[in-house]
């Protein structure tokens, strides 16, 4: 279905007034998912909130399913294929950070509260404007509030709908909706390798055993080699150290450190080039150290332990799924930019089904900050809302 | 006082006959004192009893001081100046740690049993063999359990003594008697300075975000930069990179991470040395990566926070205290070398005050864990303990 027939009928037009007039709850359902902590591997309360939600919402099958996803159905006219459109229920912040909203004028200020939680309260407006518009779409649309999208969640909420969930093999199309941004049209699934950098010697006290090696400097070494690698900017590659530990007492060598360390490509051959290079560089590290320092007691290792391997992958510019998300967004006046990203939408696209990122409207930014923020001004946010839908009905099709 | 006068007296033999008569008190005593739980900043309750023990010993002026020293007065002939004895109440191990003292043959086990409570119990028995012996000293003695010795505990009872306390302007010599062994005899103090440097910056999306400064790379650059500090052997001199933590999570570029750092040379001037090039390395190192990556989003700032501070010290080898304890040492058989440490003399050594530690007699071992063991066999253990009385009544003299 066209998105010039889409937006030409009244079906677009009541949704639209929907979207407006019920803002302020969307805004409300915001703040109140925002505030509801999902670290990463603690989404639990967060899913048993939205699945209450999505209950509420009328949809049929609503459940929590194995690995924790938070879904319910909407039925369509029961001729057309299963599509998928999710948002992530986890955040990257950890148990105990502060998740309060402050809010200064249509701005909202809180960690997660634009990756992802607003696209969760979207997808609740949608599900709102559909049924208030008395649309009923060709196909069936699965909504899920999913786990384990950032970090070490190594997407295993969508990891399991596609692999093991009960809907596996119906799903013919997947939209996720993540963060606010609405020109950057993710068709492309950058790929990552993700790895934990253990280094381990001998330890000893700092004064009475000094001289010997220290897997503190072999990892300083190595990170500081690492933070000098020439990445390309095209393909887009990137490299970060990212979480420390490890340590025995502020006064010992320590027998133990570590580094958490996340590599990125938009190409395969650039990512593979990029992870033999670190694991080279822990290499030499830890002999430059066990060359700097005694190892009468025991020589510095290092253990590289892959802990998220992300497949790349894309979706074809000449799919369905491509075109109409694309012209849905230029539609509403975005000026799309197709790009790859490591998203939900890696799986499906490594799968070979169709998948794009698309926004959940307004703007923001700052992500995985502390500072983290969104603008929630109406009618930006609900031009957004409407181009994200727009693309979902042209894919999923209205009956007549 | 010489030790050969001293050791030639009545009184020497009387002491060495209480000493022996009165040894299964002593060892009760320690037995009773090591029950007691003393975890760092948690010495409260041992401090309690032992304050008690000295009132029951008839000392004067017995009293909690304002940081939770116990102590009381031996007052001498008056024409004498202030000499402290002190031992440390506090252990390494943490509150919960179980201190039941387990008995075979003349071997107790439990920790804390060695450093450094059988010192305490040693105070007590000194008191007892001067007043059994009729010994009045010229000098006026302070006895002393003190706080704080150990760990982040950072030597605070004593400096409080010798910064703060009633008696810091009459304080002519100081012994600590800490642990069994009677050979190391410490003459020099090991300072230390510890920090705890955390780097901060804008943090961000580990790849939407790459190119922003990154802490993490700002510490590794400053790690490996003091992995290369050429230190002075002689004196000796060390650091150590000890305990990492921070991180938002493996996608991110952190905000903010952090690593402990221990500092410590047997000679002042090269622990202020090492203290400044270490805080330059850390502003180079933040300089270098706010050069090495854009600051648009923020830049990189590092916040160095003293954790513990021990300052060095020595005490000349032609004092009379070093002088009087080594010959009193090796009177009674010890192949004496005089060694520096990390110990409560470090204060009065910083000051200029002459001081050493010395042994409490008998042998141990496994101290700060959680095997320590004493042998109290009596032979040798009152040897231990006459020597160390015979050191510091020649320090004190003895009044005619």
């Amino acid at each position: 279905m066209s998105v010039a027939e889409i937006m030409q009928s009244p079906a677009y037009r009541k949704i639209v007034e929907v979207l407006e007039a019920d803002h302020d709850r969307t805004v409300a359902d915001i703040v109140a998912l925002t505030e509801i902590p999902a670290p990463p591997f603690g989404e639990g309360p967060k899913g048993a909130h939205y699945l209450e939600m999505l209950r509420a919402h009328g949809l049929e099958d609503v459940e929590l399913d194995g690995i924790g996803n938070a879904m319910g159905l909407r039925r369509g006219a029961g001729n057309g294929p299963l599509i998928v459109v999710a948002a992530h229920l986890d955040t990257v912040f950890p148990a105990g950070t502060v998740v309060t909203v402050r809010r200064e004028g249509t701005k909202l200020f809180a960690p997660g509260v634009g990756d992802d939680t607003r696209s969760l309260a979207v997808l609740l407006a949608y599900i709102r404007a559909l049924d208030a518009a008395g649309v009923r779409t060709s196909s069936d649309i699965l909504f899920v509030g999913d786990v384990g999208e950032e970090g070490l969640g190594d997407l295993r909420g969508i990891r399991h709908l596609f692999t093991e969930g009960k809907y596996k093999d119906r799903i013919k199309a997947f939209f996720t909706v993540d963060s606010p941004d609405m020109e950057g049209l993710v068709v492309g699934g950058v790929g990552s390798k993700r790895y934990r950098a253990t280094f381990r010697g001998p330890g000893g006290h700092s004064y009475g055993a000094f001289g010997l090696v220290s897997p503190a400097f072999a990892m300083a070494q190595a990170m500081l080699e690492l933070s000098r690698v020439a990445v390309p900017g095209k393909p887009k590659t990137t490299f970060s150290a990212s979480v420390f530990g490890g340590g025995t007492s502020v006064n010992s060598i320590p027998n133990e450190v570590w580094v958490e360390v996340d590599l990125r490509s938009e190409a395969p051959v650039e990512l593979v080039r990029l992870e033999q290079r670190f694991l080279a560089i822990l290499d030499q590290a830890v002999q430059a150290e066990n060359h700097a320092r005694s190892t009468e007691q025991g020589a510095i290792t290092v253990e590289a332990t892959l802990i998220g391997d992300r497949p790349a992958g894309s979706t074809a510019a000449d799919s369905d799924i491509v075109k109409h998300s694309t012209a849905a967004l230029e539609a509403h006046g975005f000026a799309v930019r197709h790009v790859a990203s490591s998203t939900d939408a890696n799986i499906p696209m490594s799968l070979g089904i169709p998948a794009v990122k698309i926004g959940s409207g307004g703007t923001g930014g700052r992500g995985h900050s502390l500072d983290e923020w969104i603008d929630v001004e109406q009618s930006n946010s609900v031009r957004g809302m409407a181009a994200g839908l727009t693309a979902i009905l042209a894919v999923a099709g209205i009956a007549p």
